[in-house]
């Protein structure tokens, strides 16, 4: 099987020259312009039972939670404002009216949430599982959005959140612990967009200079980063914010924290860089105006791909996050 | 199981009230204020395996020409160009490296054709079949648009072309017989968007009224036209254009061609209404202008629902064409 990077790096081929007033190819969403001043963000996601989720411990509503709120993500990642969805259902005929009734009431209370308002969508059926793919559209102010390929050398590498609390939790779905670490089993399913943060950061004056969210594990995420800006990152893994309930659950799960921090997905935390410079401000400012913290977790260097310095020295951890198409 | 229709109206329900700016929605597109004087469309349309195509006869290239060609078909239902295209693919193990490139070829080749520029998507595993999930993005002036909703009381029915070849070409590639009817069989493979003739007809002072494009059969179509205008339709079952290799190719099936025409599906031709007064003009026009014929099949009427006229007298088949969740 081809992975998911070789498959894009083709299609992006086959597609062609894309005109000027398009951007953002292989961001979190394409970005073209709209109207004098205005570009308009746009992006699809698509979930596949068995791959994305579970439905033995994924409810209905939760499960319409995520599937707005990763798409969401991806306006957020680009520090834009998301304003219309769309919803496409492949649907079994095992799921009967009830259970897709607290699915629509959970996918469009997480809309309203973020003032997002649904367009459209189709239903087909689905010979096997469950897929849900959403097309998410927003808006941003032109020279406010945020792309992945505007990191600098020594810029700072910041985090909006803890990290491999996700993966944790999905973990603990899958041994049947979801009320073991409510915190944890939350963050796989009802995970929160950024959207406030995301706005904040691409706003003028912030200095951010790169963003995108997390949703394949840092050392991959990082690496897309790295890749689109020219350059290579160097992270502490002592600076990575892990939460104590995600400490906890790895200790009794028997697995390497630092491992769910690194490759395990779906934290749809924002990552970000501004010059060292820039850094106390930015901290500040975010503790004062959205009451959240942000963490520093290393540096971008020259060079290409993801180092992470431990206590037993350097090694290079680029795209060991989760794999779409070849694990 | 729950029908299609009931499990939208659900979730217009639950998606609340929208936004005045917005439009469109049951329509094919959504419909949204994108600058002065001009409107954007949005449509996702998926394809799902053992559903609506069959890898058994569908080669990748002509399944990547169809993805397209079905979602910008959305656009040309009411008029609009097609821009901006999102691909997200759910991808089964067994494709290999050959299909994709083949597959992407198709669907961009279809694109290029329509000046789409392809802008995003997503990959990710399927466990089970193949799933293309297309988003389309157009825009039409403002007063430009065709809606379902527009056709008047004894405004003529029109469509754009021959009707149930799509639905003989998948019943001949069922039974393996691909080459006897090839117009039958492309028509089922690869049909083709009438986006210029959609252009055309929402062109100012055309006098056309309601528009859509027959993704479900003629009598599910216009059916839907009939309840968002607030209208029934009668149509003649002699006047229904149908080629001579359909009326061929279902007597050697031994199926009523009518049954094709009426309830097949995936013509793609577009069905839409206008006065009486207008129509000679139209036909004359989209004669002269794009080498095309136009053809009357019935007449819009006070009431509900979808009257079949034919020899053996009246009978109503509204909504008898494919229906997506309960067959």
């Amino acid at each position: 099987m081809v992975s998911e990077r070789q498959l894009i790096d083709y299609i992006k081929g086959a597609a062609g020259k894309v005109p000027e007033r398009v951007e953002g190819i292989g961001d979190d969403c394409a970005v073209f312009g709209c109207r004098e001043g205005c570009k308009q963000l746009v992006s699809v996601d698509t979930l596949v039972e068995g791959v994305h989720f579970d439905l033995t411990w994924h409810g209905p509503r939760e499960l319409g939670h995520k599937a707005a709120a990763v798409n969401i993500s991806d306006i957020a990642a680009m520090g834009g404002k998301p304003c219309f969805a769309l919803l496409s259902m492949a649907l079994p005929a095992r799921l009967d009216f009830a259970w897709l009734t607290a699915f629509t009431e959970g996918f469009t209370a997480e809309l309203k949430e973020y003032g997002v308002v649904l367009v459209g969508g189709d239903t087909v059926a689905s010979p096997a599982g469950l897929l849900l793919s959403v097309t998410i559209i927003g808006e941003a102010e032109e020279g406010r959005i945020l792309y992945r390929s505007g990191a600098g050398v020594d810029d700072v590498i910041m985090v909006s959140g803890s990290l491999g609390d996700a993966a944790l939790g999905l973990k603990l779905c899958r041994e049947g612990r979801q009320a073991s670490w409510p915190q944890l089993t939350a963050a796989h399913l009802t995970p929160r967009p950024e959207v406030a943060l995301g706005r904040h950061l691409a706003a003028a004056g912030s200095g951010v200079t790169a963003m995108l969210d997390m949703s394949d594990g840092l050392a991959t995420d990082l690496a897309h980063m790295c890749a689109a800006s020219g350059l290579g990152a160097r992270i502490n893994a002592d600076w990575l914010p892990i939460s104590v309930s995600a400490r906890q659950a790895a200790l009794d799960l028997e697995i390497d924290v630092l491992d769910s921090a690194l490759g395990g997905g779906e934290d749809y935390r924002l990552l970000f860089t501004c010059p060292a410079a820039a850094e106390e401000d930015l901290r500040r400012e975010v503790k004062a105006v959205l009451k959240r913290q942000i963490f520093r977790i290393g540096k971008m260097i020259p060079g290409c791909g993801v180092l992470l310095c431990g206590r037993d020295g350097e090694r290079d951890v680029s795209f060991q996050g989760y794999e779409h198409l070849t694990r």
